[in-house]
């Protein structure tokens, strides 16, 4: 069996493999690194702005232990108190509002040898849904899904609508993606090794997935009321990351680096009284799509 | 006794008042109303936007009952269901970013005869902190407060310093003012009847106060710089709003009329990764006033 240390060595190549993919996806932003120790652990916080595609972005690699508030042993119902978590996640806010915002985290989380699991996940959040992307989209991570199990990719789609979902605006927070949880042996029915390398796989379908979704979107002309419509979907970004986000929350509650948990909220987002869109129009068509359940795959 | 629609009734009066204080204030912009009603009561929300002083404000009423939820229910430490609840809450962003943002809130909660109480407050959030504006608002409430018990004051500012508080920022949300909760009898010393007279007199505090400050900074020259800082303090505004402030919390979580709930949220905010001011900057000294204990009064 690895080791925790193995993980978060493997976590930091396919950071490393990340930064350069959108780096070359973008083609003139690089990233700007900030190494971060606290008491129990440290990070890798890498943040991409004002890029060519890329307004503000965040690959964040972290590896900490320590003790579990009270509040999240009542969550995780553990009496244990060490824990140990390490992850690469991402949130990318592109300048132009036909490309999407992508969101992506590979995580491992162990509290003993028989308190510990992997969980995960990708999902897209267009500003305007393009059913072609959302298909090729979920068509990506279909793939990377079936090479491990035939069930993975129909219960972590679901898993992804209900857990990205706004449920004070009754809509989901865009056209979801995959999403998984507390992955162990017993779960799964598959060992240690292979949900080790399902959680890479997930991590390496990224790079691919979003360059392919930039390549189609960013020379399109858009207007400005196409650029405000852009900002007033950050803001529901900006709701569920607050409101409802376990990573978040948990980054909130163990007193994390702020800046590194706060990279995901967007460079700017506005929230407008009570807006409707004209029906037939593009923005209410992409509203009628985020809701759960739809097959993209 | 004065009955939950004669208070009701009264926070409608008030409402009106501020309204047409309000515009007034700003010279220009007119409120909207819109009337809601859902199962279990309704309300009035009245919305200012686009003024010459106010970029987006609104001016809420409701009164709802219904039943709580099993949540809330174990927060209140209560075993009853049914709830009736009323109040005026505002909130208003100014266009102006030497202009402060304010927030004010009075109601009323019952649940039975023995289960019922006043609570509310008001506070301020400059995006510039002035102590002369600062002093003077908080001299305002003094004197309200002063009017019905000495006690009132100094107990109701430690505890908006303690309420109006980011903590994963370690910054209050501004400079205060005065916040309390489950007023009654019993905690305060004072009968029903002048416990609803001092609510309503915290809701007549309100414009008079506001009216000052902006009058005092509404014609100031400012800069591009003092904008873009305007937008990033309003993003700290919605942090607290979303992660921390028990009335949205209450509002999200009783399905509430979302679009009132969330009126309290800024036309656009921004977030940049990392910020600090420049030593010796107004941005800084105004980050230095974010603290708890400064006595302004």
């Amino acid at each position: 069996m690895f080791s925790k240390e193995t993980i978060s060595e493997d976590y930091k190549i396919i950071q490393d493999e990340i930064c350069r993919g959108l780096e070359l996806a973008d083609g003139s932003a690089k990233f700007a690194e900030e190494l971060w120790e606290r008491e129990g652990g440290g990070g890798r916080t890498r943040i991409i702005q004002n890029g060519n595609v890329i307004e503000k972005g965040g690959v964040n690699f972290s590896a900490v232990h320590g003790k579990l508030p009270e509040s999240l042993k009542k969550v995780l119902k553990t009496d244990q108190d060490d824990f140990f978590a390490t992850g690469v996640s991402i949130v990318i806010h592109p300048k132009h509002p036909l490309v999407p915002i992508i969101h992506m985290n590979i995580r491992y989380f162990e509290m003993s040898d028989e308190v510990r699991w992997f969980g995960g996940g990708i999902d897209l959040t267009p500003h305007y849904v393009f059913e072609d992307d959302a298909r090729f989209f979920h068509q990506q991570l279909k793939q990377t899904c079936d090479q491990y199990s035939a069930e993975f990719y129909p219960k972590f789609k679901i898993w992804a609508d209900d857990y990205f979902y706004i449920k004070h605006r009754n809509e989901t927070r865009g056209v979801g993606g995959i999403f998984y949880d507390k992955l162990t042996p017993d779960s799964s029915g598959l060992d240690w090794g292979s949900l080790f390398a399902f959680s890479k796989s997930v991590g390496r379908t990224f790079v691919p997935a979003y360059a392919e979704l930039i390549k189609r979107n960013k020379d399109k002309q858009f207007t400005d009321a196409q650029k405000q419509w852009q900002y007033q979907r950050r803001s529901r970004y900006v709701e569920f990351n607050l409101v409802y986000d376990a990573g978040t929350r948990f980054g909130l509650e163990t007193n994390g680096r702020i800046e590194s948990i706060l990279m995901s909220l967007p460079p700017q987002a506005n929230w407008v009284y009570d807006f409707s869109p004209q029906p037939g129009s593009e923005e209410e068509k992409t509203l009628k799509y985020l809701k759960k359940g739809v097959d993209w795959a």
